[in-house]
């Protein structure tokens, strides 16, 4: 537990890592990536019902935010893959959380 | 570690998670609430920067969620007083993490 009294320090953290991974698609694509490096068509797969330009979108917001990289592969047609960075991968334990915790919620209120 | 594969009944339960904690707000709000229970007025001004219409639509979602209880105190004025639930307070890994996340992202891409 961090404090039974609200920081603001900590609230400040949280803004930050709300910010950087607000909306639906990120924590979802960053997910999607956490299988290994992906090409577009795959990532918008499986994430699902995401357009090509809101993931064209997130994935720009993701690659300025240092959590994800773009490569462009030497091969005729050049193939362009997306990866997670170090900083990126050090999400996996709160994607960890943000699972259990959403099986959890179903069960909880949608009684499934 | 969860999964090398986008597995899709994952997804499902982080696209639970994340709809339900969707926007820039709740999780702020509950982490204020691990405080203990609170008054509308000591939220607002703990979260910060949040309108009273924000907040009170923001408390209402979360209270559908039967993540955070609402109780009216039997005294005059009535005193208004919301806390968590215990599904509000399983939550509370999932704050620390996105706590410690914020901190290391803050040092990655602001250099702070």
């Amino acid at each position: 537990m961090l404090t039974r009294e609200g920081c603001p320090k900590t609230m400040l953290s949280i803004k930050d890592a709300l910010e950087a991974l607000e909306g639906r698609w990120k924590l979802l694509i960053l997910f999607s990536l956490q299988g290994g490096p992906k090409r577009f068509k795959q990532i918008s797969k499986e994430v699902g019902g995401i357009t090509d330009k809101m993931l064209s979108k997130e994935l720009k917001t993701l690659e300025a935010n240092k959590l994800v990289k773009r490569e462009t592969h030497d091969t005729f047609p050049p193939a362009v893959e997306y990866s997670l960075t170090a900083h990126g991968t050090s999400l996996e334990k709160l994607l960890e959380e943000l699972h259990y915790w959403g099986l959890a919620h179903r069960k909880e209120v949608m009684g499934k």
